[in-house]
């Protein structure tokens, strides 16, 4: 159907894939109808399927490589929100003619780099093509001891609110990518465009949260929705203090020259941190942990009796935004 | 960014999804970052993963139901090829706007249809909006006695190579349905097209072949191109009998009407009816065992040395076919 890429479904996997999935005997080197995967019995699997599609998750003219790390990387977050150490994934993707002619390589390329860096294999998927756009779907599977995966719903009153790294950069660097923010200096919207190009996933410290954290979820739709999410599943309310959101020094620069850019902060996504509440009794462990693995880690705020997320300002005023998270449709 | 679906994306998950989630309790209701599955020590899991996109692998037209179960049945036939049982499922949805508005409760119905008549229940996955082509992807999970997955390699010299069902319904059924074939009689066109919208996956089958089968297959790129990758992976040549391709009644009428369609019998694809090498000393046995779970299995052939999949026709002229199988570039 098209000149691009060249060569069968069949020789593309074993030239770009294959070598991908040595190192799990169960990917049968993507030569069978199906993979195979052994799980010991002290385990469970955690399986977690995120989507991408070209102008809605990334740029079209991102490279290969970006994509593909951006693709395992969404996914390896949502692991790391339940507890899981990353084992395997299966890859599906709907090429386009239009891809530039070493696009697959460069894909490959990026997904050869975060397997290495954290520890996950390709075990099978599907290859086709289409007249659409480009199109992706990652399947990941991750491994946590038998009942101890992390849910939303363990969120008890009293609880400490955590969030790792930085949160805002993606939402942010997304408008800088487009073109917006023209007087943000060149370093900061190269930092932020690289937040939004390639997320950093917690799985180091995801995996030390097992029997830590009562519940977890990872900054996708935004920081309100996200914990929101924690809250309806666990029937509580959540108070935020607006001073403790951790910035980085791009977005304080960019919110510095627009303070409408702190909506985007609380509510744009595509962040990839963790939201980690847990008893104020085990916040010094947790904190100990993080430092283990050189994670940064603020306080933001605490769980309360309630349904919903407040905001508070310095000043003790709430805040109201009018979105409150990235909405799908 | 569109009228519909309308609601949120977890407004629709809850309404649509969740309830085809309720008999695995690790998928959470749909409600977390990720689905949790424990497999029995004795077993292994089986991962397949398979992509339809609108106008490739289904008539745009198409109802919601019938593509339903063409994704999942498709996934379903993969898993019979390695002899799993069909345990759960992740789904991919990348919905447009242009769906009927009750397209997406069609879709589901046709999914709860054939969760309870395969067994196999939704765990998880992502649903966005795009403003290409209607996109699916599904990710299968089975199991199998650990150890004891069928694969394409194993098939050795002198092996009888058989195939369930009729063969080519589903090639001839896409010309039908694209307006082709007018001399065909109605009967036969319905017959043909039902064939390519809604394949019958060999599950019941696929679970007694364990221990008995040397290699499997389903044929879905075409039964010479997937007999081929038996070959290619076991090192090892087949011969093919022409008289011996089981045909429906309706794909007899077809190649009656122009001779030139046994081609497309043979390299059609999208089948899905299983391949299978056994042991001639265990073929009774095989034959028993598809009488059983009332599937119908004809002898086509048998492995030979070699390392290509040779057709012959009832004077023993070796056949020739242009195309051996589904391109899918």
């Amino acid at each position: 159907m098209s000149e691009y890429p060249p060569g069968s479904e069949f020789e593309l996997i074993r030239r770009h894939f294959a070598p991908l999935s040595v190192s799990e005997e169960g990917a049968y080197q993507l030569d069978d109808d199906a993979a195979s995967l052994s799980i010991s019995a002290d385990k469970e699997l955690i399986v977690t399927k995120d989507l991408m599609i070209a102008g809605v998750h990334f740029i079209s003219d991102d490279s290969g490589r970006t994509i593909a790390q951006k693709l395992l990387r969404t996914n390896l977050s949502d692991l790391a929100a339940m507890g899981a150490a990353p084992r395997a994934y299966a890859l599906g993707v709907a090429l386009t003619s239009n891809l530039r002619t070493n696009w697959l390589s460069e894909f490959a390329d990026g997904l050869a780099n975060d397997q290495s860096e954290y520890g996950i294999t390709l075990i099978g998927g599907d290859t086709i093509f289409s007249s659409g756009p480009l199109f992706l779907s990652l399947t990941a599977f991750g491994e946590v001891p038998k009942g101890c995966a992390i849910r939303r719903s363990g969120a008890q009153i009293g609880d400490l609110v955590y969030v790792t790294g930085t949160v805002g950069d993606s939402a942010i660097g997304l408008m800088a990518a487009m073109g917006e923010l023209t007087k943000l200096p060149d370093w900061a919207k190269k930092y932020l465009i690289g937040r939004y190009q390639i997320p950093e996933p917690r799985v180091k410290l995801g995996k030390l949260l097992v029997g830590l954290a009562s519940a977890t979820t990872d900054v996708s739709d935004g920081l309100i929705a996200d914990l929101g999410h924690i809250c309806s599943s666990s029937n509580v309310g959540a108070h935020i203090d607006l001073k403790d959101i951790p910035l980085s020094s791009a977005a304080r620069n960019a919110c510095a020259l627009d303070s409408k850019l702190i909506a985007k902060v609380l509510t744009g996504g595509d962040d990839y941190e963790l939201l980690i509440c847990v008893p104020p009794s085990v916040s010094t462990k947790l904190l100990n942990k993080a430092e283990s693995v050189d994670v940064k880690l603020s306080k933001i705020g605490k769980i309360v009796d309630g349904s919903d997320v407040s905001v508070f300002s310095e000043d003790k005023t709430q805040l109201k935004f009018e979105q409150q998270g990235y909405q799908h449709f």
